[in-house]
C-alpha cells in the first residue's frame, strides 16, 4: 500500500491505557451531574410470588428520600414481555433479586436507608428451579402470564447473526409445558444406524452452572431529560444503539428523542447489554430530575444477567480410523426468568464443533425458571458445549488409540460443506490451528510429568458475527484524520482501527484520532460483542478510509492536474505514483482545497458482511491435582488461535491472556448457586470465587493467520474463541493426570475429591 | 415529489422555541461542570502602552483565588499575530479593554475581587485613533511589532468566500504607514471622463461608527482537559470547527485533540466568532482544572469584536435618462487593534451595489488603530456602504427628476455581466424586488403625509456565501430520520432543515430529528454566518437525504423485488410508483433490512457550491422628525427581500422583523465611542442605546421568490440582506421629511438637530 513500513502487525500501546492506569478515567459512577438523585432498588426476597403491595410510607418519611417508585409509576408504555419493558416487577416477582421498587433520594445513603424501610408484601407462588422438571407438561408455570409470552423473544439481531439456518420442525410437535421458551432441532442421516456401526461410542451427561461475567465495575446508568424533552442516558453499556432502541421502545418515543452515551467500561464480557437503562430513564422522566443507579456488588451478583447453565447429554461414535460417524445430543438450557438470550439455539449449532458429521440428531430446549434473567458471557454457549464435545473426543481418541490432534484432523470440515444448521462452512483455520497445536512445546511435554500432573488439549471455535456497520473518516484542515464511530471499546480495538486507517491513508497510526461518539452523532454501529467489532466495524472503517482516500485523490487531482488513479498516499503526503519529489503534505492539500471552497474531504461507508469468518482456538492445559483436597492447580496454559490477521500483536495476546484467566474461573471455581427455595447463595466476591493472578499459571500464546476474505486486511473477530476450549482442555488435563473424567463445571475441590474417591459427581 | 402536501413553504413553529420561552434552556453560563474554576479578566486601562509588570501578590493572597495568569503562563505555542494566539496582552497593550491577566478563583466573586487587586504597570505609548492620520507615512505605529505583522490575515475562508476576484495592483505602490492592514482597488474605464460626461453628479462623505452586535448573552466559554488529554471547549460560538481550529493551532495540537461543543446562543449576530476559546483552553491546561469565563456586560462592550466604522467618500454620475455612468469611492475602514476582518475588501465590492457601472474607481484601506479588535456584524460592511451609495442614488433621482425605483431599474445588472471584482454576476432578483417595491402600499403613501414626516426607500444586496459542507442522514430501526450536522442554530434553521428532509423522504417534518453535534461527531460544517447555512448546509442535508433515499430504495428493491427506479417515498412509506396498496411503512422496511444483517440505511453528502446566490433586499421607511429635539421616530417599515424560496414563512418573516429592529439601532442610536485617549465611552446598555420595541414601529414584510439554482429547493441564505438597505432608507426618509441629508451614523437627536439647524454634521 505504501512505501513506509506497514502499521499492520506492529505492537502499539493501547490508547486507552494511560488514563486507566493513572486512575484518571471517570467511569459512569464518577461523573458529576447537576441536581442528581440517587436510586437504590428494593429487591424481591422470594423467587416467585404475587406482589400484594409495597409499603412506602416509612421510607418516604426519611429525610432525603424523594420518591419510592413502583412499576406503575414509570412512564413505560411498551406492552411486550421483554425484561427491559419491566424494569420493576409489577404484579408478580419472577426471581429472588428482581427489583420491585426504586427508592430515589438526595444522597446514596438516604436511598439505601430508604430501601431498608420499604416493605414488599408478597404471596408465595410455586418456585420452579429444575429445567428438566419445568419442561414437562403440567409443571407449575414460572410466570403467570406465560401463555401470553411469545416463545423465544430474540436478542438484538446484530449480535446473534451467528445463529442462522433452518431447523427441524418436528420439535415443535413435542408436548411440553409453557415454561419452554425456545426449541431447536437439527437432524441429518440415520443417527441410530451411524452409532450402531461405530467402532467406538462414548457418551456422557455434562452440566454447567450459572456463571457471572465478573466485571469489576458494577452496572451503572444515569438518565435525565434535556430542556427540549430529549432523554439522555449515560450508561456503562456494550451497545449504545441497542440501549437507545430499548429506551425509545419502552417510553414510546422515536429514536432521536433518546441519546445514549457510553461511559467507559470497567469490565463487561457480555454482561453489559442494556439492563437498567429503561429504569433510570423512566425514573428521570417521572421525577423530572436526573437519576443514577449504581448497583452494589451484592445486587450485581443477584439482579443482573449472568450466563445460563446447560445440561447436555451427548453420544459420539467414530470408525476405527477416527472418522466421526454420528453425534446425538440433547441440550437443555436454563434461561432463567426471562428468555432474551436464545442460548439454546446457539448451543445446538456449537455442540457439533468444527467437525464433519455424516449423521446427527441434536435437540435443544430453552426453559424458563425462577432464577435471574440470563445474558451472554464471552463466547455465549461456547464453553459448555465444547466442554461436552471435546471431553468426549478426548475419550474417543484414547479408546481408539489415536492421537487426539490426529483424531480432530481427520474430521476437519470442508469449506463450503454444510454446517449443522445447513449453512455452508466458510473458510476456517482448523487445520492450521492443529498444525500449531502439533508444534506446541507444552503439548510435547505430556509424556514426562510428575505424578498427579497432566496435560490436556481441546479445540473450539466461534462462528463470528457479521454485523452491519457504518463509519465516517474525516480529514481535518490540519491534515489530521478522525474516525467517527459509535463503537464501545471493550478491548482496545481503537488501536486496531488506527492501524487500519493508517494503512489505507499512508500515515502514522498516532495521527489517526478516534472520535467515539454517542448515538446522536455516530454512524450506525453494532454493540461490542460476539467478536463483531474488528471484523464488521473494522471493515466499515476501512471502507470509510478508502472513501476519504478517494476524496483526497480527487482534491489532489485538481491541484496537481493529474488523474486520481495515478496518485498514491505515503508518509503523510499525496503524490504521483513513484514521484516522491512532487509529494504534497496532506495538511497543505486540505488547506488549499478548503480555501477554494471545495467539498470537505471526508469518507463514509455503510457496510454489510453476509459471510462469517469463524475463529478456531486450541487450548493446552497443564494441571496438578491434589488428591488429598481435590484442588486442581493450573500450571501452564498455551492458547493457539486463528485470528485471521494480527493487526496489533499486543492486543491479540492480551485477549488470549484474559481468556486464560477466565477459563480457570469457568473450569474450576465459578458458580452462582441457589438454595432449594431459589435464594441466591453467592452475593459477594468471597462466595463467588473469581480466579486471582496466582490461579492462572504461566500463559503462552500462538496466533495463527488464516486471512478472512471479508475482514479488514484479513482480520477476524477474536474476542470469543479463546475462552471456548479452555474448560474442556482443563478437564482433559485432569483426566490425563488422574484417569478420572469430571462432567460438571466448575470442577471445584469438593467435586474433584468426590470424583477421585469414586463417587458420582452431582 | 410526494402525493402528500409539501412541507416546503408551510409555517411551522421553531423547534428551539419552547425550551427558550419556558426558560428551561441552559446557556453556557448555566451549565454545571465539576471542579469548575471561575475567571475574571484584568483589562488594560490604557489604549496603547508597554506592559512593565503585573503585580499579582495582593490578588493571590485573597482567599479563593487560585491563580493570576499572564500571557507567559499560557501554554500557547502559536507564533502568529492573530488575536486568538494572544488572548492576553504580552509586552504591549493595543487597546483599552484588552485583557492583560486572568484571575482564576473558586468562585466568580473571588475572581472579581482578585481582579480588582491586580495592578498592571503600564508605560504609555502614542495612542493612534484616527485612521486617516494613521495611514500616513510617519504615523506612530499602533503596535510595536507592526513591521513583522503580515498584512491582512484573512478570516476563516469559509465565511468570506463572498470576497473574490482580482483587484488593481496599483494600490500596492501607495506610500502608506505600517498601520495599513489591507488595501484593495478596483478600476474600470475612465472615471474622470465618465463623471465629466454625466448629466448629474452627486457626492458625499459618509461616516459610520463602531457598532456592537448587541447580543443579550455575553461571551462565555468553558474549557477542561479530559482524562485522555483531549481538550474540551464549551462555548457560545457561531462556528465550532473554526473554534477547534483556533484552539488546536494556538496549543499546537492536531484537531482531534480538541473537541468544541456549542452552547445555545443567546444572540450572536456575527459577534460570536472565536474569541476567548484559546484563553480558557490555555488556562484549563495550565491549571489542570476546568475554567470558565463569562464576560460582564461592561467587559463585553469593550473587550470583544464589534463592527468597524467606515469613512466613505463617494461620487456618482448618471446620464439624463438615469443610466449610471461612473462611481468613484475611497473607503477607509478602522479595523482596530487586530485585523482579522477583511472589512475593507468586502466594502470595496459592496459599495457598487447591485448595479451596472461602465466606469468605476474604488479604493479601500483597512487601517489599524488602538481601538477594540473588529469583527463581523450581520451583513458585514453592508449597511455602511449601502448608506453611502443609496443616499447618493436617492439624491441623484431627485436631481434628475426620476422616480427612485425607476432609476434603479435602469441599472439592474445583467446575469453573467461583470461584478466589481471581475466575477460574473449570478442570477439576481433585483428586478423582481423592484417590482415588489413598486407595489409597496407604504411607498404609495409618500405623497400624502403630515409635515415633518417622510418616506424613503433603499436597496441593498448580500452576495451570499458558498461554504462547503458535509452532512449525514440516518434512518433508524424505528423508521425515524436523524440529520447529523454541526450547524450552530442562530435563527431556527433547524426547522428549515426538517422541511428539506421531509420533502425528500416523503415524511412529516416532525418525524425528522435534528442531531446537532459537536466537532467530534459532526460532518464538516461551516460556521453560522454570512447567510451560508440554509444555502450551503441545507444543500448538503438535501444531498444526504437523497443519499439515504437511494439506500431506502435499494433496501426496498430487495424486499419488493422491483427496480429502485420504480419506487417512490410518500406518507412515511416506500412503494412502487403509483401503487399505494403495496406500500411498506419505513419502520417495517428498516427493521426487516436490519434483521437480515444488511448495511445500515444512512446517507452522507459532502457538498461544494462554487456559485453564489445573492439576496437583494429593499427597505421602505416612514419616519417622523421632531424638529425641536432632533429625535427621529420610525413609524413604519416595509421589508422586501428575494429569499429564493420560502422554506418556512414564519422563519423568513422572523429574520426580516429582527432586521427591522437592528437597522433602527444602526441608523439612529448605536455608537461605541472613545474619548481622545482611546477610552471607551459606552460600557453599559444605558450608554449603548439598543433600540427597544417602542422604537421599531410597525413592520411589514414581502418575500420575493427568485429560485437559486443551487440552494435547496431554490432557497438562498437570507440572514444578512435585510439589514443592509435599512439605514439608507431611514436617511432617505429623513431627507424626504426635512430636505436635509445626514451623512453620519447614527443619526442621533443631536446630529439631526444640528443638521436641521444648518450646522455641518461632525
Amino acid at each position: 500500500m505504501t512505501a513506509t513500513s506497514s502499521p499492520i502487525g506492529r505492537s502499539r500501546p493501547r490508547p486507552d491505557a494511560p488514563p486507566k492506569t493513572r486512575g484518571a478515567l471517570r467511569y459512569g459512577a464518577d461523573r458529576r451531574v447537576a441536581r442528581l438523585l440517587h436510586a437504590r432498588p428494593v429487591l424481591a426476597t422470594r423467587a416467585h410470588a404475587r406482589v400484594l403491595g409495597v409499603d412506602t410510607a416509612a421510607a418516604l418519611a426519611l429525610p432525603g428520600v424523594v420518591a419510592v417508585l413502583t412499576a406503575a409509576d414509570l412512564p413505560i408504555t411498551a406492552r411486550t414481555p421483554a425484561r427491559l419493558a419491566h424494569p420493576l416487577a409489577g404484579e408478580e416477582v419472577l426471581f429472588a433479586g428482581q427489583p420491585v421498587a426504586l427508592v430515589v433520594a438526595m444522597t446514596p445513603e438516604a436511598a439505601a436507608d430508604g430501601a431498608e424501610l420499604v416493605r414488599v408484601r408478597l404471596e408465595p407462588m410455586p418456585v420452579v428451579l429444575d429445567p428438566e422438571a419445568a419442561m414437562r407438561p403440567g409443571s407449575p408455570p414460572t410466570r403467570g402470564d406465560i401463555e401470553d409470552a411469545p416463545a423465544g423473544a430474540a436478542m438484538d439481531a446484530q449480535t446473534h447473526a451467528a445463529v442462522g439456518g433452518a431447523g427441524d420442525a418436528s420439535i415443535e410437535a413435542e408436548e411440553l409445558s409453557g415454561n419452554v421458551s425456545g426449541r431447536t432441532r437439527y437432524r441429518e442421516g440415520d443417527i441410530g444406524a451411524a452409532l450402531a456401526s461405530a467402532a467406538a461410542v462414548v457418551e456422557g451427561t455434562f452440566e454447567t452452572s450459572w456463571v457471572h461475567q465478573g466485571y469489576l465495575e458494577p452496572q451503572v446508568a444515569t438518565a435525565w431529560q434535556e430542556a427540549d424533552g430529549r432523554i439522555v442516558v449515560e450508561t456503562a453499556t456494550q451497545g449504545t444503539f441497542a440501549a437507545r432502541s430499548d429506551v425509545a421502545k419502552a417510553l414510546g418515543l422515536p429514536h432521536h428523542r433518546v441519546r445514549v452515551v457510553a461511559t467507559p467500561l470497567g469490565g463487561a464480557f457480555g454482561g453489559k447489554w442494556p439492563l437498567y437503562e429503561t429504569l433510570v430513564a423512566g425514573a428521570a422522566v417521572a421525577l423530572g430530575r436526573p437519576v443514577r443507579l449504581v448497583l452494589e456488588r451484592s445486587e450485581d451478583l443477584v439482579a443482573t444477567q449472568p450466563a445460563q447453565p446447560f445440561r447436555i447429554e451427548a453420544r459420539v461414535g467414530a470408525a476405527a480410523d477416527g472418522r466421526l460417524l454420528g453425534l446425538e445430543a440433547r441440550i437443555v438450557a436454563d434461561t432463567g426468568a426471562f428468555d432474551d438470550s436464545s442460548a439454546e439455539s446457539l448451543a445446538a449449532v456449537l455442540i457439533a464443533g468444527p467437525y464433519r458429521w455424516p449423521a446427527f440428531d441434536i435437540s435443544a430446549h430453552g426453559v424458563r425458571t425462577n432464577r435471574f434473567g440470563d445474558g451472554p458471557y464471552r463466547g455465549p454457549s461456547g464453553p459448555p458445549t465444547a466442554f461436552a464435545l471435546e471431553s468426549l473426543l478426548d475419550e474417543l481418541a484414547s479408546k481408539l488409540g489415536i492421537d487426539p490432534i490426529e483424531l480432530r484432523r481427520r474430521n476437519v470440515v470442508d469449506e463450503g460443506g454444510p454446517m449443522i444448521d445447513g449453512e455452508a462452512w466458510p473458510r476456517i483455520g482448523l487445520s492450521e490451528v492443529l498444525d500449531a497445536l502439533e508444534a506446541s512445546p507444552l503439548w510435547h511435554e505430556r509424556g514426562d510429568l510428575p505424578p498427579d500432573e497432566g496435560i490436556g488439549l481441546a479445540v473450539g471455535y466461534w462462528p463470528g458475527a457479521n454485523s452491519a456497520a457504518a463509519a465516517a473518516c474525516k480529514v481535518s484542515p490540519d491534515g489530521s484524520i478522525q474516525i467517527v464511530t459509535g463503537t464501545v471499546d471493550m478491548s482496545g480495538v481503537e488501536g486496531g482501527f488506527q492501524a487500519i486507517v493508517a494503512e489505507v491513508l499512508g500515515v502514522e497510526p498516532s495521527t489517526v484520532g478516534m472520535e467515539v461518539v454517542d448515538t446522536a452523532g455516530a454512524p450506525a454501529t453494532p454493540g461490542s460483542g460476539g467478536s463483531t467489532i474488528t471484523y464488521s466495524v473494522g471493515r466499515a472503517i476501512r471502507l470509510a478510509a478508502e472513501d476519504a482516500r478517494n476524496a483526497i485523490f480527487e482534491a489532489a487531482a485538481l491541484q496537481l492536474e493529474i488523474a486520481p488513479d495515478d496518485l498514491e498516499l505515503a508518509e503523510g503526503t499525496v503524490r504521483p505514483k513513484g514521484t516522491p519529489e512532487r509529494a504534497i503534505p496532506l495538511a497543505r492539500l486540505v488547506r488549499r482545497h478548503a480555501g477554494e471552497g471545495r467539498a470537505p474531504i471526508e469518507g463514509h461507508a455503510r457496510s454489510e458482511i453476509l459471510s462469517l469468518s469463524p475463529s478456531v482456538a486450541a487450548h493446552v492445559a497443564h494441571v496438578r491435582v491434589d488428591r488429598e483436597t481435590g484442588r486442581v492447580e493450573v500450571l501452564r496454559q498455551h492458547l493457539i488461535q486463528d485470528v485471521g490477521r494480527v493487526l496489533n500483536p499486543a492486543l491479540v495476546a492480551g485477549q488470549q491472556h484474559g481468556a486464560a484467566a477466565q477459563v480457570v474461573g469457568w473450569a474450576l471455581r465459578e458458580r452462582l448457586g441457589h438454595d432449594a427455595n431459589g435464594q441466591p447463595q453467592a452475593t459477594t466476591f468471597l462466595e463467588y470465587a473469581l480466579p486471582r493472578a496466582e490461579d492462572v499459571g504461566q500463559i503462552s500464546t500462538t496466533p495463527v493467520e488464516v486471512p478472512s476474505p471479508d475482514g479488514p486486511f484479513g482480520a477476524k473477530g477474536i474476542g470469543e474463541a479463546p475462552v471456548i476450549p479452555g474448560p474442556a482442555a482443563i478437564a482433559n488435563a485432569i483426566a490425563a493426570a488422574t484417569g478420572v473424567r469430571i462432567r460438571r463445571l466448575p470442577m471445584d475441590p469438593v467435586s474433584v475429591w468426590r470424583a477421585l474417591a469414586g463417587e458420582r459427581v452431582e
